[in-house]
């Protein structure tokens, strides 16, 4: 956004003008303490406080309603009672005001009138083109412009600063908690809105708002549910492109936060996994905590993202270098060996140095802090570090002996000028401005230092990975949807996917020549749209070795069917080859109500059900995404050949991931996919069982 | 220790007079330095400084040596250079100084001749009853005796002030990190010490100590290596028995960590997970960060352990209120809802509260901040609840506005005496202190609360199971030890263990025989001592369905297994019936040079190798250790019945985990014990297979 004003949300965020409907003398009302905070912590706007009864508020000049403005302001705050806030948005229509922030509480999350109050609320904006954030919002902020249009208690004793950091939050109190803690840290922030109930924009407008604006530089972002799954992706992808690193917050994430996450927003929070993949998808970094998302926001702000994952770690302590090797790795970010000529080099420096990554320093510098220069830049120089961790104790609590490692930090961040460069230590507030103001973070405590580095680390993969869904194929005719598992073959075998070569057998003299045509042993099961979940019926015979076994088994199959399940539609038995070796995996697919068609992979057994271990995708796939969605399966490892055995055909695997995404993604009408167990072999692989449903299929029978 | 000076080391950590040896008038040495934080810091004892050349060191009478003082003090400091330490040792001997601390550097951690050195300081401390600790170490401090015996320049700008948190560690810098966080967070310190090389009084030895010391009601350590495994269980055992909660660190966690351990202090850190498992034996919560640390240290120091896992959480913010419990939930502990009536009792006092807990109350509450006091007691009185947790946003930062809040807390938790109430908000230090002193902890972030409290309940669980291991048994005779898998197994069966019901054959003809006499299917296995990887060499037949399969199996295994190591004593064919159905475990033992013989247990299949999902304790094994010990391995659940199947017979695997352990235990020849499967069917179980390596066991065949 180069010329200022023309993202739709400018005005929202830098007004050079408000009316503040409702604006009270009191400033214990939220009219009154809105107006004290735009009149007195450096806004240079022009301030039109309205109100029905008094000529004056605060001091300014005020109005009986925004009809009677001199002008037409950028923006208007409403923090009436929730009744009177339609007629001031129709006030503020008439009068052409198209941004509006509506503080007032008592709409969608009270239910009942509310909901239908608010519905009224964003037909009338949408009918004059109004933009709007709220109800029931905390406002926004922009602190380099002196900017708080909020009422959020808070600023009575603390206020964050004027910095990069852009936040957009649904819960106020999330917002005005990150606010808080940023200016308790210095960390300063660019412009932060809470976007409440989110009738007009949400999180996701506001991220793209963040993603244009030049005076943003990270996104810290937090949800509680999500109403536009495309647009929360469009949003986290033109971050991503403008090099912004998002770091995200999606509470309702078990669970018993989930229920409670629906009982706060009234909105679903959805399957987790779900949100989550589409998070990474889009190179948004997911956090759990406030504390986290704010420690990575502040290294982002200070440096660029490391452009590797090695770590060199210097300490003047071997214990607590140790400390921070562990959790290098737990957060996985690699520590690697120094070579012998690097060691050499540092022992030249230092001779009592130990260790070759990390290296300890040892407490006894006496006052060759400098040593810190040579050794650091020899660190940089021989290993492919994309950051190098300092730990210095106390040192920064000492002013007067500080300089000489400052000049070694900041030599060591101008030589390398796209390296992250931390310092980990107890300091004093003098000492740490100057090591931000060279672009070097500085941390207290080791382990946080570590996670924040590892954060922007993987913040930078994400970037790397993030990409647009591909376009939605057009798939040649397919056969009919719906029914047993032979025809769900066959629709996956015309979209592509390896199915084993195998007949449906109406009788069992068709079944023995099947049986003869494929090879003996052959599987049998039973064919019955109606019945899903054969095994549950003992619809398959497995290991059929001679005609007599499948005959004797085509009987026994319709016996079986019938006695479990007398009112099924039988269609026959489906034979099959006995195949062995090879990796069972499950190929799924679903579709979420916010996020549209998603693919999920795990391995077959008890991989799934015990350890969890699947990973979900957006549909459709391209090939590099399929092969990292099989790459975040722990139990993929077994593809690459398990205790010697050979490499299994992970090629086959990827092609029918991302075949089985491109037909739910093409065909709308497909609610699920289940390819369970995929077969992966050798060479080769097959769907050996699938069921597919359509959305009007009765889910009883899912 | 209610007479003060009963245990071996409070004239370490209290003494009443101290020698300071290589006493400085320059404080940047480090014998200036100590001396001045003895003379200035509020430490009310006689100082004696000694210093060969100067009658006054920094304004007090100096002494030329220890035997010129005019008493023998409780303690003495020595701060020499490395070659003059051993002479100084001496002379302190000679005077009857009992306890003596070198916080010189230059010994065993810089290898050669420092090694040397320290054995020899090691073996005069000995012959003259003297406890020390170091060389190498920081020194001990006890701030509310005003003494602070180390030369930490952390001192000269910030000071631990006096508490109940008491600190053991290792690593100095590891100890002055955490006296310097404890000190800017108002977490008051006992006593601490660093131990250093640990020449003689090592972590354990102060953990024994601060479990008796009644100034101290909460122990945090940190070890980097551990040279007496028994005398660290035995002083977290003492500290679990006094009610001392134990939060350890202990690095080396990762393969990298342990490597850069291991070049740091010489000590093998041992494998990770035997450490873990007697952490935990014993009662101590181990943690992986020194906030986490300081964090769990902090709730305890003030309020009892939450008598159980079940949180309420209270909250201004309904986001804030989903977070928190997604939170509690990731860390184990339960946000169980409230009932109707509870629910009731609430919406009467507060009519737009949401949820049903986290319970929010919404920031709408204007002047009615006393609406806590009712909400919570009505939580506490109507839910099984451990803790409750408040978010209160800013209020804590608002002097005028907290008290009718500060009584709702001070009420809930003196009603409740035995319950851990947290509030977390952001805050002003005069609130913060109001509350501490009521025994209310206080956070700032919302997610470092939860883990603190899930930290405290832990604690809790622990010190519940903490037991010392049950005596060694005394074992019936066992047939010889070593050799192939049926002397193996008859071990196991004469200690107790089921093995199914099986024969080692000599001939074919013996083998038929045998088959017949156990039932068709057999399998038939390879007998040797030289090859105790059977499957590896193809030395395994199942399946053998009648007696020519039988004959030809043995003439197969004697084949497969000469051609494979013609080298190997062939003993025969194991003829042993064929055994389905059930889950596949792996119980093992081996022998931990620090923590002795330790049992290990698995799920068979790829969960172990690719999930690690298996769960280490010490032997032998009470039974209910031996219960927890499977608990702790997720595979578990399938013995419980996975899918609708039957539970599978856990007191028999319990039984055999017990009886395994005892094995180890009472037999200290043998080296491991690998019992991989064992089979838990319906009813009973198995040893399937198993091998016994004893300490004389060349490697290179395990």
């Amino acid at each position: 956004m180069n010329d200022a004003g023309t993202h739709p949300l400018e005005r929202m965020f830098r007004p050079r003008s408000i009316a503040v409907i409702g604006a009270s003398g009191d400033p214990d009302k939220l009219g009154g303490r809105t107006l004290l905070h735009l009149k007195e912590l450096g806004y240079a706007g022009r301030i039109y406080p309205i109100n029905r009864s008094a000529p004056q508020v605060q001091g300014l000049p005020a109005w009986a309603s925004v009809a009677e403005l001199p002008e037409v302001p950028d923006s208007a705050l409403i923090l009436l009672p929730a009744p009177m806030v339609e007629r001031a948005l129709e006030d503020c229509a008439a009068k052409g005001i198209r941004h509006v922030q509506i503080l007032s509480s008592g709409f969608a999350e009270e239910g009942g009138e509310g909901i239908a109050m608010q519905a009224r609320l964003a037909g009338t904006a949408r009918r004059h083109g109004i933009r709007f954030t709220g109800p029931n919002c905390l406002g926004s902020i922009s602190p380099p412009d002196g900017f708080f249009g909020t009422f959020s208690s808070l600023l009575a004793t603390a206020r964050p600063g004027p910095g990069t950091v852009g936040v957009a939050t649904q819960s106020g109190a999330y917002g005005s908690h990150i606010y808080a803690v940023a200016g308790f840290r210095g960390i300063g922030i660019s412009r932060a809105i809470a976007t409440g109930n989110e009738a007009d924009i949400d999180v996701a407008a506001a991220i793209d708002y963040l993603a244009e604006d030049p005076g943003t530089r990270v996104i810290c972002a937090s949800l509680e549910g999500c109403g536009d799954g495309d647009g929360l992706r469009r949003a986290l992808l033109k971050a991503a492109a403008a090099g912004k690193p998002v770091i995200v917050m999606k509470v309702g994430s078990t669970e018993v936060g989930a229920a409670a996450a629906a009982t706060h927003t009234g909105s679903l929070a959805g399957e987790d996994r779900i949100v989550d993949a589409v998070f990474r998808e889009c190179g948004a970094l997911r956090v759990s905590s406030i504390e986290e998302m704010l420690d990575i926001a502040y290294v982002c702000s200070l440096a660029p993202l490391p452009p590797g994952p090695g770590v060199g770690i210097l300490s003047v302590s071997g214990g607590i270098g140790v400390l921070m090797a562990d959790a290098c790795i737990e957060a996985g970010l690699a520590v690697p060996a120094m070579s012998p000529e690097v060691l050499a080099e540092i022992r030249a420096i230092q001779p009592v140095a130990g260790g070759r990554n990390p290296i300890d320093t040892t407490a006894q510098l006496g006052g060759r802090m400098h040593v810190f220069e040579g050794i650091s830049q020899a660190m940089m120089r021989g290993a492919e570090l994309g950051s190098v961790l300092f730990y210095l104790a106390h040192i920064g609590r000492n002013v007067p002996r500080f300089p000489p490692l400052e000049r070694s930090l900041v030599a060591l961040r101008r030589n390398f000028p796209n390296r992250l460069v931390v310092a980990v230590m107890t300091h004093v507030e003098e000492v740490r401005l100057r090591l931000e103001a060279e672009g070097i973070p500085v941390f207290e405590d080791p382990t946080r230092a570590v996670r924040a580095t590892a954060g922007a680390e993987r913040l930078r993969r994400l970037r790397g990975e993030a990409e647009a869904l591909p376009p939605v194929p057009a798939l040649p005719a397919l056969p009919a949807l719906g029914g047993h598992e032979a025809a769900a073959k066959a629709v996956l075998a015309a979209a592509g996917i390896p199915v084993p070569p195998e007949r449906a057998c109406a009788t069992a003299e068709a079944a023995v020549r099947a049986a003869e045509a494929i090879g003996f042993p052959v599987v049998a099961k039973i064919l019955s749209g109606d019945i899903p979940h054969k095994t549950e019926i003992g619809g398959v015979m497995l290991g059929l070795a001679n005609a007599v076994a499948v005959e004797g088994a085509f009987a026994e199959l319709l016996r079986r069917a019938r006695a479990a399940r007398p009112e099924a539609r039988i269609d026959g038995v489906l034979i099959a080859p006995m195949l062995r070796g090879g990796v069972e995996t499950i190929i799924g697919t679903l579709r979420d109500a916010v996020f549209g068609p998603m693919v999920m992979f795990g391995l077959g057994g008890v991989a799934v059900e015990l350890f969890a271990d699947v990973a979900f995708a957006s549909a459709p796939l391209s090939p590099a995404r399929a092969a990292r969605l099989v790459d975040r399966v722990r139990g993929s490892r077994l593809l690459a050949g398990w205790r010697g055995g050979p490499a299994l055909d992970r090629a086959v695997l990827e092609a029918a991931l991302v075949a089985v995404a491109d037909l739910a993604a093409a065909r709308p009408e497909i609610a699920s996919i289940d390819v369970n167990p995929f077969l992966v072999q050798e060479k080769g692989g097959f769907a050996l069982d699938a069921v597919i449903l359509t959305l009007d299929t009765p889910p009883g029978d899912a």
